[in-house]
């Protein structure tokens, strides 16, 4: 590839689609100019669109294709019948190694599928996770696993550990990120054995991981760890009641300031600086959730995005390339299996 | 007991016990002026503080003990040593009939581990559960299990939806509440074994349960069931994170109010309104998590709180005794062993 990087971007998926794509791509080229895209789509539909964009046309190829992924077929149907779709064919140039990584906004359940049986999971990793961002109130963490695997063991969640401290370095650029254990604050029984299973390996001498202990989930918005490792089914609803719980603030403020004649003349004073609170809240500005743990690299952007989402989506493939996570992944997996399960008692692992 | 309701306090549990115990007291009399309350607890610290409050001192006793659960003590710790607590003999007067309900702002495992000692399990309910309220946009919604039970399987869960359903009846007034598992969206793997057989239990033929299915946790804060039953891992991290996000979002105002004179002029105007809004979203209006399945009723209240909140704890307890709480879970855990597992495909099941 030269020193360029080429992105697979399925152009048809999303609400938005193929607009938002081929805008998103124009302003991601001009964050990344080392970018070179290859559209997976209806071609009629995107040339006219790519056509007005004069800097993106050098660097962008259309691969025509009329099938499409809808947002409602079931993952095995898609795999099954989608082999042509434009979110197959963008995951398909990845593992051909034509790309370095594939962007959709499409159907979740369907990339994820198609994305484990194109791009296949890593040695050492027996299940790939999907991570993304938390706003906190030291910026941002990510979290992970948000719904790919319902029920994890202590093996999965070291995996996971792994995984996520390797993106929040790669993606968010630090250099000894934390990684903290989701649990329950309940004395009687902290935590199931898997949680404390994974707590022992993570705190075990020569681990890889800058291990933080547990956490709970008031934590999370606090920003006290980098990463927040959980399973699947616990870290989808936590995300998701999060998302639940800043509308239902928003409700209550936009109430409040309804509330009487001087609420409504600060609302006005104060219009400015709750779009900037607004903004840092914007969920586009965390978009893109990975699937960690293929050998290959694949996000998928919110499928209500609009151009400026895309463009943080294709950020996040992309600075997972130029920062070798892959690599990466691969150098902690095998230092990881070298430490032995440490024989110590649970006991020992409560933070 | 002649129509009155005696109410067992636990007066030295709590950070500002037992001052604000006592005047959570005066300030529940007047709301329900047909209980009589038990003071436990050190007689020289409540004796002086009760002889300030007039009307209350009528309708009080103190029983004398010397002994508390300490914050940090360990439930079984807790559980050997702490026989003549004035957690444990607010409880033991429950069990022995002599009060209709406990509230303590003490230690929550201490509490959780005398309270199934001394009130014993419910006929027919396999596991107690921790319940509360979540704050939504359509008043308030009852969630359990909070923390009680880290892994649960089907039949729990059943048990749970009842017990919150008749929770939600007794204490929110809803003549027929509508109840929700709460679930993940991954289209790949709808939930565990454990969410897929409640929801073929509770939408079987003959199911006492106003079952509205699966909700996910953004649909929590939106008040669209008024009960949501997880497990206490779910439960207990969904909670907490709700909480951390509304501390997050307060501290995004508060910076956003700070960001210019505009803005700052914008708040003073708004502040009443503002004031407001932190009102609703007050946990001491909330206050009151109560263990459900227990034979007897024991409430607990946050141990951080004031007069006001351990107020609304005891009106939680009291509500639960006047509308008759452990009879309609008899009622229906007869139903529901009255009817057979439905032989339904899962799918079915799917909302």
């Amino acid at each position: 590839m030269s020193g360029r990087i080429v992105v697979a971007l399925d152009a048809m998926g999303g609400d938005s689609a193929p607009d938002m794509v081929v805008k998103g791509a124009a302003i991601a080229l001009q964050r990344f100019p080392q970018c070179d895209f290859m559209f997976f789509g209806a071609e009629p539909r995107i040339r006219p669109l790519l056509d007005k964009q004069h800097a993106l046309t050098a660097h962008s190829t259309i691969q025509h294709t009329d099938d499409v992924v809808t947002g409602d077929a079931k993952p095995s149907t898609a795999l099954r019948t989608g082999r042509n779709s434009s979110m197959r064919l963008a995951l398909d140039a990845v593992a051909a190694g034509q790309a370095a990584c594939a962007i959709s906004a499409g159907n979740t359940g369907a990339l994820m599928a198609m994305a484990k049986f194109a791009l296949k999971t890593l040695p050492g990793i027996d299940r790939p996770a999907i991570a993304s961002f938390f706003p906190t109130m030291r910026g941002e963490s990510v979290m992970l696993d948000l719904g790919a695997n319902v029920e994890c063991d202590a093996e999965n969640l070291v995996q996971f550990a792994l995984m996520g401290e390797v993106f929040a370095r790669t993606v968010l650029g630090l250099a000894r990120p934390t990684v903290a254990l989701l649990n329950i604050g309940s004395e009687e029984l902290k935590g199931n054995d898997a949680v404390r299973g994974a707590a022992l390996r993570l705190r075990a001498p020569g681990s890889p991981i800058n291990f933080h202990g547990y956490v709970e989930g008031d934590e999370i918005g606090a920003g006290v760890a980098d990463v927040i490792v959980t399973d699947g089914f616990t870290g989808n609803v936590a995300v998701k009641t999060a998302e639940g719980t800043v509308k239902l603030f928003i409700d209550f403020l936009r109430s409040a300031f309804r509330h009487s004649l001087m609420a409504r003349l600060g609302y006005v004073f104060a219009k400015p600086a709750l779009a900037k609170l607004r903004e840092r809240l914007d969920v586009r500005r965390y978009n893109g959730a990975v699937f960690l743990g293929l050998d290959g690299i694949a996000v998928k952007s919110h499928g209500g995005t609009d151009q400026e989402g895309f463009a943080s989506a294709i950020g996040v493939g992309v600075d997972m390339c130029i920062n070798g996570f892959l690599e990466k992944i691969r150098d902690d997996v095998a230092r990881m299996s070298a430490i032995a399960e440490a024989p110590e008692k649970t006991q020992s692992a409560v933070s």
